[in-house]
């Protein structure tokens, strides 16, 4: 309960009332909410921001004991501890960023718990790291005595009343006395659809770029809003908590005069995996590839400190996207010390202005012996660099001068 | 030695032939070099890095033993260490980085030491950081038992034929039987002269944005270099290292055709004291208000984990210069927690595409309990959110709206 965030003396510090009750309906023609207990209050704008909940798959067994979803509720989340500490083999459902999280953080409090993770994809973190950064991902997993199952699906759970045992799509069964299930969220729309508001492609509540919904007076923000992509402006399904407090301050910042737009959403992750920071923004490479992107990347791996031998120093690699003949940026990939939990942040404002790889090498940069690489082998404008011959020859090639290359 | 950042093996594997001389002479319309020992050399173009020297100011009694200043010579840093172990009181002269990081190395080194400095200004680092920084440096620096002497000015060094006094400019005296000068570097234009290039107001050699000099086939970049700003686009003095690499970038990439441009010098800096980071970008709100910008600055404090229990957390602290009327970001000033050296480059990213403070508000950010501030109290985002609020006042007031205003 101390790991909650406070919010209470936020919302009474601004002096903001606060109701703690179910709405249940929205009532747009009289700009009146009613709630679970009876109330109704007056609005002139409404926000929604009901979230999301996590998804829990239609397979055979899906109701036996011991199979948990991360819901945000800490009465579930303490049950599910108390059961981790009994069970002998416990059985993960995917293996992104919640999977590999939780993974870790069992084995920890675990050391002898058999784990297994169940990926339907080849690897672990696909979608958002490209093959080499997975790679590094399962090592770390496979250290931690975690036993990886990729390119294998859920097709039921086993057991009796409780789960005893999964099997897969291959047709191989696997122990486990409990499941924990991590495939993502789905928006939280009841309450818009009751009041006829617009739902998008993703099943979010349709927004524009200023976060309004069908409705001017009704605005959505979080994971229960649709979401496009900053690149190419298509739906998205990304729900992160990141994001969700951008829309915020966009939909808090629009209520009574529109100020701000939603560029749309980029991605930015970050976590820490056997000690090394895993952080990412924008498309990797395949993703890009994938949406019909010319893609170049360039790389660059150096000690974040100068010289290497500097106490505290860890590798640091940096992988950057870029559009081939524009030499935009795309997307970025960062492994290794923990200051990548920042230098993330550095790629994702590159992005955000959409930034050519021109930009990024002679963008102005410091550096520190004990917090960085130096200025010559700092890897954010060195991996930038490291793109630019291939966007060059790429241009050269495609774009403007087929002629003289080939006389 | 061993902490040299070794470069032959860059540049031969790189196929860049290598000669140790001293270049004497330009022959600009012959294309030649000559070099001390006597050797030709036939160049199309020309790049000069020939850096730069520190200044050792005109003060009676500099000639005396035991004064140095921070030459990037080995020989010499040895014969200064060597001093440094056997004198009493140490005095160093300027509290900028040099003055500062110098004063904490010989702390580290020498227990029991008398450290002094002298510094002409109210603030050490005043330069670079507004005055509540300035004085956390101050605080770290007092606690290490150095002793500050602000607006003081050296006027003279006393002594025999080895430095003994210094007679500060209130009259003074303090006991020094070591000194250390670090109050900034002068280029070296000496060759540039001869050659009869352009120098530039600063006493740089002038070069126009692609980093060529007056002789379009010789660039130069690096100290040597003349320097603009980035923000008013007039002279500037600042030498850094990681301004000199960015140049060299910019240089190399237009040999042989214009590809890249210079946008001027922000001034990005970092540094450690007393475990916390201090870093800093583009103008302080003093600068800026020197330079005729109305300025607006907004502040976030928040320990840089989620929960902020988490372990390895430490304080970080962002404060944000803005220019009131447009809501461009001017500078940037962070203390606390060392990923602030990445951080700050995430603040250099925003200046160098001249975000507004709506732009760094809504500009997405990847966080993580293990690596960052929580989403909702992350700093960058949140010192802009905070200047915001003024910002829209002042456009209010004076820009848009003053007659509603007096309504």
């Amino acid at each position: 309960m101390k790991n909650l965030i406070p919010a209470d003396d936020l919302l009474s510090n601004n002096k903001v009332e606060c109701a703690i009750d179910e709405v249940t309906e929205i009532n747009r023609s009289e700009h009146i909410i009613a709630t679970g207990n009876g109330t109704m209050f007056k609005y002139g704008k409404l926000i929604l921001a009901t979230g999301s909940n996590p998804v829990v798959p239609p397979i055979p067994g899906i109701e036996k004991k011991n199979i948990f979803a991360i819901k945000k509720d800490v009465a579930y989340l303490q049950d599910l501890i108390g059961k981790l500490d009994k069970v002998n083999d416990l059985c993960i459902v995917e293996c992104g960023f919640i999977g590999v999280e939780i993974a870790e953080e069992c084995r920890r409090r675990r050391p002898e718990l058999n784990i297994s993770i169940v990926e339907m994809l080849s690897h672990c973190l696909q979608l958002v790291y490209d093959e080499e950064f997975c790679m590094n991902a399962e090592k770390v997993l496979k250290e931690q005595n975690i036993n990886l199952l990729l390119d294998e699906k859920v097709d039921a759970f086993l057991g009796g009343d409780t789960v005893e045992k999964v099997r897969l799509s291959s047709g191989k069964e696997i122990k486990a006395d409990m499941l924990i299930i991590g495939i993502g969220t789905a928006a939280n729309i009841g309450l818009a659809e009751k009041a006829d508001l617009e739902i998008g492609p993703t099943k979010g509540i349709q927004v524009n770029r200023y976060m309004q919904t069908s409705d001017n007076d009704i605005f959505a923000c979080g994971d229960c809003a649709e979401k496009v992509s900053f690149f190419y402006g298509k739906p998205s399904n990304l729900k992160m908590a990141s994001i969700s407090t951008m829309e915020a301050r966009i939909a808090g910042a629009n209520l009574f005069s529109i100020r701000r737009v939603n560029m749309g959403v980029i991605g930015v992750y970050s976590t820490v995996l056997g000690g090394n920071a895993f952080a990412a923004a924008g498309l990797t490479s395949s993703q890009a590839i994938a949406k019909g992107y010319s893609v170049i990347t360039g790389e660059s791996e150096a000690v974040n400190r100068h010289p290497g031998c500097m106490p505290g120093g860890a590798n640091l690699k940096v992988r950057l996207v870029f559009e081939a003949g524009t030499g935009i940026i795309l997307g970025g990939q960062i492994t290794g010390a923990t200051s990548a939990g920042e230098l993330i942040n550095a790629v994702s404002a590159c992005i955000n202005k959409r930034m050519t790889a021109d930009d990024i090498a002679t963008f102005q940069t410091g550096t520190h012996p004990a917090l960085t690489a130096s200025p010559i082998s700092y890897q954010l404008v060195n991996a930038a660099e490291n793109a630019i011959g291939s966007i060059y020859i790429y241009i050269y090639i495609y774009i403007g001068e087929t002629e003289k290359y080939y006389i």
